[in-house]
C-alpha cells in the first residue's frame, strides 16, 4: 500500500468520456490497496473559452477577477471526475483549493504556493476517502482565490504530496515520459528511466515542456519522487529523483534546444566598475529577460558586452538601449537574429572533466559555428545559427552516446 | 443616498451583452451616489449545460458534488461582471458565497441560510466598494459549498440586505413588477404599485412566480422593503412591504391560479379519532403533497374526506390508498381531475366581512360551480373545473373592481 498523489492535465481530462477513463484508471488504483490524492486541470478547451468571455467584455481584465473566473474550470472537473469516481462505488470527495488548505501569496495570476494546512485532507485520507483537488489554484490569506500560474497544477500536485506525505507522485500528461532530447524533432530520442532533480529543472528551464521547472524545485526542496508518465497509454514513465537514485552510467542525460535566440553586442562600453550594473538595471526595468551573458575586452578602456534574449524582446531592448545610449556611452549597438541554443545537461559532467571539449569538437567537426557559450555546473549551452539547431542536437546526441545506453529495463505496469 | 441590493436572475445576465447592460445600469446607480450590492445568478442555460454533463456521467450524481459543479454557474457571472463594472470606472469586487460570509445548513442541493456574517461586505461597503455576490450558494461550517434550492438567488439577495442593513432590496426579472392576476392570461390586469409582505406571501405560495416564498419570508422576517421590477425595462415596480406602508384602499390586492389540480374523495371512513391523522401519515410517507382538505360527515359511523393534489401525484395517491384500504377501513374512493384552483388574496379581507360571499356569488351568477372551498385570514381559494379558471379569474378581477382602483402614481424611475 502507497499514498499517491496523481495529477491528469487538461488534455486528459477533455471530455466526459476521458473522464470516465480517468476514473477508471484511479479506481484500479484504489482497488490495489492504495491512498490516492488527484489533481485535475480545467476540461481542455474550457480554460480558453472562459478566457474568451473575459476577453469579449475588457481587453485588461483585472487579475483578481480572472482567477475567479478561471478557477471555475478546474471546480468543474473535480465535481464530474467525483461523481465518476462515486459511480464507481469509490468513496470520493472533491475539494477546490482553498478547501484543501492550499495557502499562496497575495498575487493574482501568479501566486506561489506558501503553505498547506493539510490536517482535512489528511484526517479524510486516512478515513478511505479519495480527494479530487482542483490544480492551479488556491486562496490568499484574505479568502480570495488565486491562481499559481504556469504549471501550476504539477505544482499543486507535488505540493500536496508533500504536504500529505505521499510516497510518490505521478503527473501523467501527453508524453510517455522524459525524453533525451525532444523526439519530435530527433527520430533517436530515448525515453529516459530516470532523471535527477537537477537535472530535470535544467531540462524544464531550458524549455523542455514536460514539466513546469517550480514543480520540479518544490519536488527537490521537500523530497518528493515524481514520475512523469502518459495519462493514454499504459507504459513506464520518468522517475525524477535524488541523485543516487538515478543511473550513474550517463555523463550526459539529455538535449534541451530553443530556437528564436536573438544576440545583442553592446560596443565599447567603458570599463567602468558601474558600466555593468547600469545596463542590466536600465534592460530589466525595461522588461527585458537576458539569457546569456558575455564580456570580452575591445580596448584598454572598453568592453563588448553581448547577451541573448527572445526573438519577441528584440524592438524593445534596442529601443531602450538607443535611448540610454548618452547614459551608457557606448559605442555601437549590433544584434544578430535567428540563432538557437543547445544545452546537453547531465550531473555526471561535474566529475567528467572534458564534457566541453566533446561537446564543441563535436560541433566543429560538423561545420556547426559556435556563437556563444555558457555553462553550469551540470549544463553546457551554445548558441548556433538556427538552420544548424537540429544537427547540433543529433550530433550532440551520437557523440555522448544517448541511443546506445537507453537499453531499457523491462516494462513495469505503475498504473 | 441609499445601500441598495439589486438581484439579476439568469436571463438577465444570459449574454456577455446583456452583462454590460446590467453593468450600465448598476454603474448609474453608483453614480448617483449609492452604496450597492448586486447579486447575479448563472448566465442563462449555462446552469442546464452543468447538469447535462453531469448526466453523462450519471444518472444519480451526489448532491454534494452537483453543488460544487453548478456553483460555478454564478462565479463566471460575477467575475464576468466584476469586469465590466470595472472597464466603467466602479470599483467592484466578487465574492463567491462563502466568501460573502453566507452560512448554510449541511443540506447540499436545498440549504437554508443560517447566518451571514457580514463584516467583510460591510467593510468594503464602507470603503466605497460595489459588491457583486453569487446568488443560490453559500458554504457549510467545514467549508462545503451549498445550493439554496429554488429562488435561492432572490434569498441571497434578501439576507444581504437584511445582513448590511440596506434600504431596499431591488429583484430584477423579466417581468415588470406584480400584477392584479397573470397578465397573460387576464388582459384586464394591472401591476401593482404596493402589495405587503403577508399577500406576496399567499400570491407565492398560490403559484404566482414572481418571487420564491422563501424570500418573501425572509424578507418579512427582517423588514425589508422589496422591490420587484424589470431588468429590461426601466419602469417603476412593485413595492413589498409592510402592511402599514401599502395602499389601503383595497379589500383583494391580487388573484392567484393554478390548473393541473385533482380532487380525491376517500369515502366512508370510520369517523374514528385516528383515522384522520392515519390516512395524511400515510399519503405524506410516500410523498404526497396535500393542499386543500374538506370533511364531511357521511353517516353517523363514517366521513367522507377530500383533498386537492397535483395532477402528477395521481397515480402514486390512488396507488397508496387502494393499497392501504383495509387499514383504513374506508369504503370506495373517488377522484376528479381538470379542476384548477382560483384564489383571492388581500389583507384587507381581515375587516372586511362578506368577501367571501361576493367571491362565491360572482362565480354564481356566471354559472361557475365550486367544488371545494378554503380560507386563510387574507386568502380564499376556491377550486373549479379548469375549463372555467380564466373565467373566473376575469370574473373576480371585475367584482372586486382590480383594475379601477389601480390609477397609478406617476412613474418615478428607481433606477
Amino acid at each position: 500500500m502507497a499514498r499517491v498523489v496523481q495529477k491528469y492535465g487538461g488534455t486528459s481530462v477533455g471530455s466526459v468520456k476521458k473522464i470516465e477513463n480517468i476514473a477508471n484508471r484511479v479506481a484500479r488504483v484504489v482497488e490495489d490497496g492504495n491512498e490516492v490524492v488527484v489533481v485535475v486541470s480545467a476540461m481542455g478547451k474550457s480554460t480558453d473559452q472562459l478566457v474568451q468571455l473575459a476577453n469579449d467584455i475588457t481587453k485588461n481584465p483585472s487579475k483578481r477577477e480572472m482567477d475567479m473566473l478561471l478557477t471555475t474550470g478546474e471546480q468543474v472537473t473535480i465535481a464530474l471526475l467525483t461523481m465518476a469516481l462515486q459511480k464507481r462505488g469509490v468513496d470520493a470527495l472533491s475539494y477546490t483549493g482553498g478547501q484543501a488548505g492550499i495557502l499562496t501569496e497575495a498575487n493574482h495570476g501568479n501566486a506561489r504556493i506558501r503553505e498547506i494546512d493539510s490536517a482535512r485532507l489528511n484526517e479524510q485520507l486516512e478515513a478511505g476517502k479519495v480527494l479530487v483537488v482542483a490544480g492551479f489554484q488556491g486562496i490568499m490569506e484574505d479568502g480570495s482565490i488565486t491562481t499559481l500560474g504556469r504549471g501550476g497544477s504539477d505544482t499543486t500536485a507535488v505540493a500536496l504530496a508533500a504536504a500529505t506525505k505521499a510516497d510518490r507522485c505521478e503527473i501523467y500528461t501527453d508524453v510517455t515520459g522524459v525524453f533525451t532530447t525532444d523526439p519530435r524533432y530527433v527520430e533517436k530520442a530515448r525515453k529516459l528511466q530516470a532523471i535527477s532533480y537537477d537535472e530535470m529543472l535544467e531540462m524544464a528551464n531550458l524549455g523542455a515542456g514536460v514539466l513546469h521547472p517550480r514543480a520540479v524545485e518544490f519536488a527537490k526542496n521537500y523530497d518528493v519522487p515524481l514520475m512523469v508518465a502518459s495519462s493514454m497509454v499504459e507504459e513506464t514513465g520518468t522517475m525524477i529523483e535524488e541523485e543516487v537514485t538515478v543511473e550513474k552510467n550517463l555523463v550526459v542525460r539529455g538535449i534541451a534546444f530553443e530556437n528564436d535566440v536573438t544576440k545583442i553586442t553592446v560596443a565599447g562600453l567603458p570599463n567602468r566598475i558601474d558600466s555593468l550594473p547600469k545596463l542590466f538595471s536600465i534592460l530589466s526595468s525595461h522588461g527585458v529577460n537576458v539569457d546569456i551573458i558575455i564580456q570580452n575586452q575591445y580596448d584598454a578602456n572598453h568592453v563588448n558586452i553581448s547577451f541573448s534574449i527572445t526573438q519577441c524582446s528584440l524592438k524593445d531592448t534596442v529601443a531602450c538601449l538607443e535611448q540610454a545610449k548618452e547614459e551608457l556611452e557606448f559605442e555601437t549597438l549590433h544584434h544578430e537574429e535567428e540563432l538557437a541554443k543547445v544545452s546537453i545537461v547531465g550531473s555526471g559532467m561535474i566529475s567528467n572533466p572534458g564534457v566541453a571539449a566533446t561537446m564543441f569538437e563535436a560541433l566543429a567537426k560538423n561545420d556547426i559555428f559556435i556563437k556563444m557559450v555558457s555553462t553550469s555546473e551540470i549544463k553546457v549551452s551554445a548558441v548556433v545559427s538556427e538552420d544548424d539547431m537540429v544537427m547540433a542536437v543529433e550530433v550532440l546526441h551520437d557523440a555522448f552516446k544517448l541511443d546506445e545506453v537507453l537499453a531499457e529495463a523491462p516494462e513495469k505496469q505503475l498504473v
